[in-house]
């Protein structure tokens, strides 16, 4: 029942424990905001132990079910479905503060969500179809990151010491300028280092948003060549 | 006359509706404008009137016209006709402040500009033909969106308590950056967040992005099949 | 000489005009530099004599050596040929300050640029390849800049009064958003408002971004097709 | 065994070889951080002396292993290999502030990590195919940026004549604009600017953004004819 998605009691199953996972996922959200009062979070403590104890039943369940026992528990859903529960139970025993750092890994919960899809799959051999390129071009896109953050360093360091301090900090005025996402916090403000942007804005653009075409470009071909073998 | 766009007079009659739902758009826009005098009021008031006459009319004759009435009344197109006029006669009875809720509602108007178009027949097989991809691309979108959330409250929060308050504060800043806009209301500043941000843009980029190019290739994909069936 | 290209003499021409228009545009634009002193400004008036004088002959040669010479006046770059060098005649006799004006026209210089391009032929047939896609879209994308201007207007302007003014500002917001360009001038601050912006950003980025594959996938088709027609 | 990537010392050296070209960019940017105490810049100066007498010990190896000497010696590797090195030797006869721009070229050590890649062929072959297209829209996108510098300056410069001081200010506005970065340093506030904004977004997107498109299709265009030239 607990891996038969196609039986109506499976799906039932499925679908609530996907909703046992954002809502737990939500609880955790709602816990990071300040000022809740006491009664909230008692509310959220009392989810929390419940959510912990439906989730550990369900993996105790799995490993009780399954044929292959050790092949599950060391298995990527096996290893998720384990971090989702331990923290919790680690935790109990530590001090107040350092809980909060563990509790980041209750957080790969939401990996579960992966479990249920089936087209997967097709962008898995979409990576593969791309692969060569997809590597090429990361390498080109950090070498550029790089390139752009030394050049810029050297065309502002001496107009704005505060902004762009080292290559370290031009690095990160290189990775929101290349990605288009430009918060304004760091900008140049020399003609020299207005200039350079220009050209590696020229380039970059090119190099970091090639990815994503070809990627879609591969989804679809892998998306005709299931087509041509379901034709067969 | 009313539904036949290919005589000349309902060619023109429809040309006349476009127009009139254009000019109460710009008529309610220019309502919103602060500080505007009493005459231009009386006027906006007026238009307003005018048009909503002129859109009752126009509804009561298309269910005169039509002969499946109930068929028209029930489909998207008659509640979108409906709802175009609706909010006037019901505001008049209410209390001034609530009218201004009501009349967000009157921009379903626009929605009559669906109706005249063809090319939506090929955008609405493009998105079946990507559907799959689109929804698990959607997913990922999203939980990298509540991951990278998660990943910058906790690098953040302990130097920008006042910006990166909750995780759903923190959602708001992984919305602007995974998408690019950026607006620089907030950003990291710890070298950990920056480190985090890198590979979270890298990620991100391609998944946010990808779905864009698998609508544009099923959109090419559809055309061919088109051109297919129109040789045949 | 001045339409063969395939001369050395008319190559040589054709290289010559370009430097001049570039010189001109260059030109214009030191010319509106702050703080420049007399000589700099002399050394511009006379090379702006000197241009126009330059353009003045190529015009009127264009006209003596053209068969059809009423056809190339009213042609595209018989229309750009001449509002190149109309503007400085005109503006001699005119207040200096309506100069500024006329001076923008000047800019028309720089289509010239395009004469001398042949795969323009190809992204025109694209476009018609792509024309209907490209307008649905296009109407799309303006029902969707003005709704999220209308809803983020509800949602902000109780809040933010003088940011969000009216509908007319809020399309500010909207066009910086779903571009993602975000200059970070104006942005929602309320739940409702960044909640919005989520739903309208997800919807937005594929309807503002699609356009561009569809040009990039039919200029390949165009592509195709025309090393089809080079076998034949 | 240097040129060798297939035998197993060979790729020993070669990935030895690229661990130490990321040293020498680590700390070369590490050198940039203001406030290094004195240990640390004596174990970056050794570190340098050490890394450049490797690079030097390797291209010379190169020069005496390789058949046609002079070829590999004005090669594009043969001299970013001297580049890589060179600097160090002319810098330490020189004023110690005039070093600083020569450091600079120490970073085409970076370009080394080109020489391991077999992908770049395919992608050179993309651009051959690409190419007019790819100049063409690089010309349009030029003009473009002018046009819209020139636009905003007669908008904007009245309102804002300290932010759109001439048309080389406003080039820097459109180049942040119509790449979508939008630092958020210079932005239109006069109606007229912002519905010019408009119209230029609306052109530029698909004129800055079509040339990834076309990268990708040429792309994958170039993995088709490799394939079919396998089969054969």
């Amino acid at each position: 029942m607990l891996e038969d998605v196609d039986t109506r009691l499976g799906r039932r199953f499925a679908f609530f424990t996907q909703s046992m996972i954002v809502l737990s996922l939500i609880s955790f959200s709602v816990e990071t905001l300040p000022g809740l009062s006491e009664s909230v979070r008692q509310l959220l403590r009392v989810t929390e132990v419940f959510l912990v104890g439906l989730f550990t039943v369900e993996y105790l369940l799995r490993i009780w079910v399954v044929d292959k026992k050790f092949r599950y528990i060391f298995s990527f859903f096996g290893v998720i479905d384990l971090l989702a529960v331990l923290p919790f139970y680690l935790s109990t025993g530590l001090d107040l503060r350092s809980i909060r750092i563990f509790r980041l890994l209750r957080l790969f919960r939401i990996l579960k969500l992966l479990r249920y899809s089936k087209a997967i799959n097709r962008f898995h051999r979409a990576l593969i179809i791309a692969k060569e390129e997809m590597i090429l071009f990361s390498c080109v896109a950090m070498m550029l990151l790089y390139l752009s953050a030394v050049g810029i360093y050297y065309f502002e360091n001496a107009v704005q010491p505060e902004q762009f301090k080292s290559i370290f900090h031009s690095l990160w005025w290189s990775l929101a300028t290349l990605t288009t996402v430009g918060y304004g916090d760091l900008y140049p403000i020399t003609a020299g280092g207005q200039v350079f942007t220009f050209f590696i804005l020229i380039i970059g653009l090119g190099v970091i948003a090639v990815p994503t075409g070809l990627v879609a470009s591969a989804l679809s071909q892998a998306r005709d060549e299931e087509s041509i073998n379901n034709l067969k």
